[in-house]
């Protein structure tokens, strides 16, 4: 079987930089961890806090720290930095394969799109952001890694797409659609999220948009792991 | 303009896990960088080693810090941790939008394979491994990020794949001959490459295979940063 991952960020528009941080990193007993922060307020600020988080989360995953620990102690770096006055979204989301499970930490009130055998489910039990308050927890789901699986996670930027405009953003329906083609590639269903969020915020997203989608394939092909990515570069920001 | 990445790995035959490391981060100025450490010997003692290496680093870039500074302080952290008895080699290679060039950071003996206009050039000067001495210096290169260039890094598995059978890998050749294709993507190139290795090395590679390759083209599409993993999971592995 094959884990897949894709991210697709874009920043809101006519900012210099998105305040989203979204990062991929090996966990040392096997596995991948995908870590997303959503720094409060846009630009340079936001940009500051959700890389820090960021960065923290990663430094103790790379040790073997536990992702819920891991959470916690972002959130009090970041508590510590800034005396509660700034916060960030935090979402990990693990493909630990020691456990031979996918573990979902949310400290985001963005709910997390879960779909396995044609069924969608939301995780929307309210969880806090990092960095206000001492000794904020996230909520942790675990579930079995198996082929079939899909995992949806976001910023708000997606989640509040249109809403300029008096417009509203179906996260659920839109995965559900892409999902009945044919075995979409995980790309194909954030390409697909991020361009519907485009047309509803009319080309001009309102807010930094960040999508994670993670699949889990029965495919049994190489055994080469595979990383891409891909950066637009503004020749105005050089 | 857009900065594409490829990386492309695969374990030695037979062995628990891969002793190279590869991560991607993003830069606090703008950009991205990749970090590549090959642990001496093979299975999880180089796994450990080349993940020690990788982590520091990655700490070092996150916090700002220029990389050949990171190299250094990688190898030092390595030399204190092991007292100079293990080695690791170590690239980095940065698409560094500040200064709008490409730093390529060797502490690897393998070359790093340059195209631009349609020239090979090979970066092959002696470079020492991290880890065994206090103070050892990377060498340093940086070019313009102009559309057109195409980097490839890699470790001494690809360099060595079929030497057991008494062939050789010329990936010199290799890359040129992709390139003469149309507009290769850097999956196709990293994938062409991991092919010929794996058919000189008759499909069980000798050693740990790591290869990177970053391509600057001049398309001018969505201003949408995308990532995406490939993780295969071996049954038998959970």
């Amino acid at each position: 079987m094959e884990v897949q991952v894709a991210i697709s960020k874009t920043k809101k528009y006519a900012t210099s930089s998105s305040g989203d941080t979204a990062e991929v990193i090996e966990r040392p007993n096997g596995g991948v961890s995908v870590v997303l922060a959503d720094g409060q307020s846009s630009g340079k600020g936001a940009k500051w806090v959700s890389s820090l988080v960021v960065r923290k989360v990663i430094q103790f995953l790379a040790d073997g720290v536990r992702d819920g620990a891991a959470a916690r102690a972002a959130s009090d770096a970041l508590f510590t930095e800034r005396g509660g006055r700034v916060s960030a979204t935090l979402n990990i989301l693990s493909a630990d394969l020691q456990t031979g499970t996918l573990v979902i930490t949310r400290n985001n009130p963005a709910p997390v799109v879960i779909s396995y055998n044609g069924k969608i489910k939301l995780l929307e039990e309210g969880s806090c952001a990092v960095g206000l308050r001492r000794d904020t927890r996230p909520l942790i789901s675990e579930i079995p890694l198996d082929p079939g699986l899909t995992v949806v996670i976001c910023t708000d930027g997606l989640l509040h797409a249109g809403s300029f405009y008096g417009d509203s953003m179906d996260i659920s329906t839109c995965v559900q659609a892409e999902l009945e083609g044919e075995d979409p590639s995980p790309e194909r269903i954030a390409d697909s999220l991020m361009n519907h969020a485009l047309k509803l915020d009319q080309g001009r997203p309102n807010d930094d948009i960040s999508i994670v989608v993670l699949r889990v394939v029965s495919r049994s092909g190489d055994l080469i792991r595979r990383m891409s990515v891909r950066l637009p570069v503004n020749p105005i920001g050089k």
